[in-house]
Formats: C-alpha cells, structure tokens, sequence
C-alpha cells in the first residue's frame, strides 16, 4: 500500500479541485516554518487557514469529496488535520509546479476519469469567493467543451513588480467573449514596465490558477516536456500497479524541476486566458503584503495592523502580530513586528521582502529549531 | 524585632557607604519591573547587577562591613540575594531622597556613630571607578573635619537636558582647592541653555552623589524642613526603643514628600561641590543611554549593541536585548528592541524615554502582571 496517497476521491465527481501545497513560505517567519508553512496559517482575517480557506471556496463547485491536496510527504498529516476529507497526494520531492500538475492530473484519471482539474495554489488569498467560483464554473464547462489549457488572469489594480504577466490577445474562438487568447507570458516587470501595462489594459497579473481535463495537460506535457512524460508514464503504470513507493521515488529523483508556466503554458498553443474580474486576489507574499489586504478590509485611521496581545502608542501603518507574548510598540512608522513564540522578527515594512534573509542565514548556520 | 532591618553595620567603620535602592525604573521596561527594578539589572556590561557595582566600588573604601542599603520592604530580600553581607533598611514607604537620607543617617549614627555617610543611588553607570573612590576619600575626609554637606558634581561633556545642573562658585574655604562652594541648583534645562552651562564651564551635572556626617544632615533637616525633622525625631527613639515596626510605618505615611536637593541642599549655607573629574558617570536613565554607554565601552561601527540571542541584517544603532528567545532584526536604524519573555518593546531610540508611557498604560488597563 502506497503512503504517498491517503483518502479518497469520488468516481462521480465531474469536477475535481486540486489544491498545490508545496510551499514553504520563508517569508512569513517567524510565524512559518519549515515544519508549519504559509498555508497552515490563518491570514485571511478569519480562523480558517490558507489552505482550508481555499478548499472552502470551491466545495460549492466540487463538493468535499472531489478535493486532491498535492504536498511533501512531511506535510501530509498537516494537511489532513486542516482538511481531514480531502484526498492527499504526496510528492516523494519538489520539482515545481510542471511535474506536480502532471502527477496529479495522474491520480484525477486513474481515481475520477477525465474531467476538468482546477488547479489552485494552496496559499493565496480571495475576496468575494463567490466571483471565483463563477469563473471556475464557466472555465471547466469550457475545458470540459475543448482541448484548452485555461488560465486565470488578474486585471492589475497596481503597477505590482512581484507578479509575472499574461498579455492577453483577442476572445478565444468558442469562448463567452470574456474568454482571451494569450499572446505571451511575461516574468516579473520593473516598476516602468508594469506601469505600461497598467496602463495598457491587456495585461493580466499571472495568479497560478489553472482549469483543464487531465488528458489535454498530460498531452501538453508530452509534446513540451517529454523527458517529463516519460517520467510521468512510468509513474502512471506504478500507481496503477500499487509499485513500492521506493520506484515512484526513483522516479521523482530523476525529474528536471520545471513550471507549468515555463514548462507548458508558455509553448503551448491551446491556451486560453480566462479574466479574474469579479473577485480580488493576492499571492500575499510578505507581511507586507498581507498587512495591506488586512488595512484593505478595515482600518482604523491609523493604517495599524494588529493581531493578539498589541499596546501601540503613536504608531502608524504598524504591523504587529503577538502569537504568544505582548507587544509593546511606541513611535513607530511603517514597521514590521512578529512574535511567534520562541523568536521575533522585527524590519521596515519596505523589507518586508528579505524576512527570507533571516531564514537563509539560519540555515547557513545550522539553527534547524529556527527554521 | 524590627523587619524594617536586617543585617548588621560593624560598629568600628570609619565611613558607612549608603545606597539608595528606591527606584522602579520604568524606563527599563520590559527588563525592569516592579518587582525587579532597574538597580537589579546587569546593565554596566558585567555580570554585576548595578546595585552589585554600586557595592563593590565603594568596597575598598569603607569594607563590605559598613554599607548600608535603604530599600522599599518589598525589595529587602532581593537585595538581600544581591548583596548578602549588606545591611538593608527598609522604608515603609517612598517618600523621595530627604526622609531616605534622614532615616539613613538616624540609623547610622544609632549603629555606628557621627562617621562620614557616602550616600550613592543604587542605579547609576560609573567607569574608572578608582576615580570616584578617591574623590570620595577626600570628600570623606572634609566631612569629618567639617560641617558640611557636600555634594559630587559632574563635569558636563555634553549638553545634556536630562539633567539637573550645579553652578559651582569659589573654592570653598578650607577645601583642597578643587572643592567649590555652590552657587546655585538648577533644574533640568532647555537645550540651548544646557549648552551654555556646557560652554560656561561653572556648570557641573547634579549627580545625586553626597557625602557627610549624619549629625550634620540631620541638622539641616531640622533647620529646612522641620516638619521631617519632627517624624525623625520620633522615629529614631522607635530605633532606639525597638517600638513595633506599626509606629514608624504611621510616621512615614505622615511626611511629606521632598527630594534632599530641593528641601536641603538648595537652602542650606553649608554646601560643598566636589568636582567628580577622575571618572565617568551616567544615571542610565533609558535604553537610549545604556546604548550610549555600551557603544563608548566597544562598536563595532555599525553602532549597533545587542545582548543575547540576536541576528541584526543591514542594521545600525540597533539597540536589542534578547533575554530568553531570539530576536531577527533586518534593516533597521536607530531602533531598540527588548525582548524578556513575557513582553517584547520595540520604539525607536529617539523615543526611548516614552517607555514609561507604556508602563503607565498597563497600570491604567489593570495589566498588573506586566508591570
């Protein structure tokens, strides 16, 4: 029996949601760690984390039991104690999102049949939910429909510099009209570039969302990524055979990491473009990032972002999370404040970016239990 | 048996060293609180607490045998742990720097006899420590020959506003040249007229450092605030009777409180000024000073001083104190940190003195714990 899959998917799901939860998320420390990542954290205002957050949002579009949570093997019981019936799949080793895909669109066609993946990162945040499931209903109809790799695209609100870019090209033949051809992918702007395409109107943030039935992203990947397929082939027969995991390991090893982006959807020709505009989304990729989301739902005036035990005296635009202890901020602008416990961060908001600096150097000086 | 006294003061001492260990320091909040207040703290770079330090200088002066610490009841016992071969009086309650001094002196004289007090605060910063031993020496020395109160000035070495200044006058008579008679006190001054004094160079800080026999301050006790010399009248025959511990207690709760610079040393006609010039001082009086200190001892140019667990990226004049978990400082200027345990203070140094506001905010909520 394999321990790389725990749990089960319905055979008459016609929709399958799979949730990639693979991240370590460096850049939430010291409230994430190697052993607690990102996604297992409550950063969306409510009690619910990351990770269930995403499940809940499309469980009125696939029900609980049409939930695959592709994640490392350390995290599978995490997993299962946040999302306890959704099905888990565990990767033996990362190798980026282009193999992930693949293997669970694997698992979909071995457990359900071909019916349309939507592939969702684990650790991102939505607002009004509801406009994310109408997009996703309206893209597995039409990934049902055709042989289409369909992304999800973002229309920018700001010149973000953080996320790549999908230019977008004229409807898609078949599509409602919303639905765009893609010109190109494009990778992180400078500041000038992404004001351009603000301006532009064609331009997409690229989200990582992806729809599309198993059979059309295994053919993409065997017409891009065909050292890939051959992996994936042999894994497909190993999980249809129940192998030793020790043989679906051997065969990660040897696996090039790749993204799906870069990997597929940037070589691909049925590709569509499918615009995000009835809900707001971000990747939350800092404190920084996730402080703006918060003052974004609420503010008292002052632009503070706190969460637990907080005393701030004269303090603006603070950022300041008690997890265990208090803290106690005077005369602070634009600051950063974590407290977790057995360490605390504190940086500039502008350097909300380098957090993952902190967690470089203790990994270079062997501090594990800081990791 | 009285529990106001513990300890014993050797009756063939010369000079008795006084310490005065009434403060709560909360400016050194998170470290400090009212239970372990600032004088408890190792903040002069050794393992020495400062009280131990305040000790240990005066030790080849007057001996181990002979110093005697006026303290709150609450603090005796820690004290006690600081300094066991101590003799430790307690106040029943704080009444400012006269009725402390006054009480000192009716209990050495009743122990020892008229020998020289060298009466020193428990909480200040003192390097080239042989400089002040000397100047104490010979300030001992001069109060044994005559009735006078002296009082240790401070050449200023910056313009300091969070001091109270002495305008120094001629020699005074009888004096080794060096000792002046005292013009005047003033308060703690505005920049521009710190600079003054700076420049004038008549102007020396007001350290809060005396020396004289106990019969003399007594007497001016009695000529400049009779009402304090009356309760001391009272409460040096409950010393000498043994009365209940109750008696003295009502007496304290009836004075006034008066510091010994404002009710004595600015009225009185027999007031000497020893120049302290062989030694550095400061009354540490904020983090923001003890940064100050800590950089003049070493630096390592960044400015920045960190005690215990601390990893400082990109930063300068970074002041963090780690006492039990690990602090990640990134980016930072000008900022203190304070980490000890239960609470964690981040203000910048600027507003290193407004962390009494946060103490004075958590007795307002009732945060008893925290202070």
């Amino acid at each position: 029996m394999s321990e790389l899959f725990t749990g089960e998917l319905t055979t008459k799901a016609k929709t399958v949601a799979v949730i990639m939860a693979g991240g370590s998320g460096t850049r939430f420390w010291p409230a994430s760690r190697t052993s607690f990542p990102k996604q297992f954290l409550s950063l969306s205002g409510s009690e619910r984390s990351l990770i269930q957050a995403t499940a809940d949002r499309l469980a009125p579009l696939v029900g609980s039991e049409a939930t695959l949570v592709v994640t490392s093997r350390a995290q599978m019981e995490l997993v299962h104690q946040h999302l306890p019936e959704a099905a888990v799949l565990a990767e033996p080793m990362a190798r980026n999102t282009a193999p992930c895909v693949g293997y669970a669109a694997l698992k979909v066609l071995e457990s359900v049949g071909d019916v349309p993946m939507i592939v969702l990162p684990a650790d991102h945040y939505i607002r009004r939910e509801e406009g994310l499931v109408e997009v996703c209903r309206r893209a597995a109809q039409l990934a049902t429909e055709q042989d289409v790799l369909i992304t999800i695209g973002i229309p920018p609100t700001s010149p973000e510099t953080g996320y790549g870019y999908i230019q977008a090209g004229e409807p898609f033949p078949g599509g409602d009209g919303a639905v765009r051809n893609v010109s190109r992918f494009v990778e992180k702007p400078d500041r000038a570039t992404a004001e351009g395409y603000l301006a532009s109107g064609d331009y997409f943030w690229n989200s990582g969302m992806f729809i599309w039935r198993p059979s059309v992203i295994l053919a993409a990947i065997s017409e891009h990524l065909p050292k890939l397929a051959g992996s994936l082939e042999r894994i497909g027969a190993c999980i249809r055979k129940s192998c030793p995991d020790s043989e679906i390991e051997a065969e990660f090893e040897a696996i090039d990491p790749v993204s799906v982006d870069v990997g597929v959807m940037e070589k691909a020709a049925n590709v569509a473009m499918m615009p995000g505009t009835s809900f707001s989304w971000s990747d939350i990729g800092s404190w920084d990032a996730w402080a703006d989301l918060m003052r974004s739902n609420s503010s008292d005036g002052s632009g503070n972002v706190v969460q637990g035990d907080v005393l701030a005296i004269d303090c603006t635009n603070l950022v300041a999370v008690a997890k265990e202890r208090l803290i106690a901020a005077v005369g602070l602008d634009d600051v950063i404040i974590v407290e977790a416990g057995d360490a605390v961060l504190v940086c500039p908001s502008s350097r909300a970016q380098d957090v993952k600096r902190v967690v470089e150097e203790f990994k270079k000086s062997g501090r594990q239990e800081l990791l």
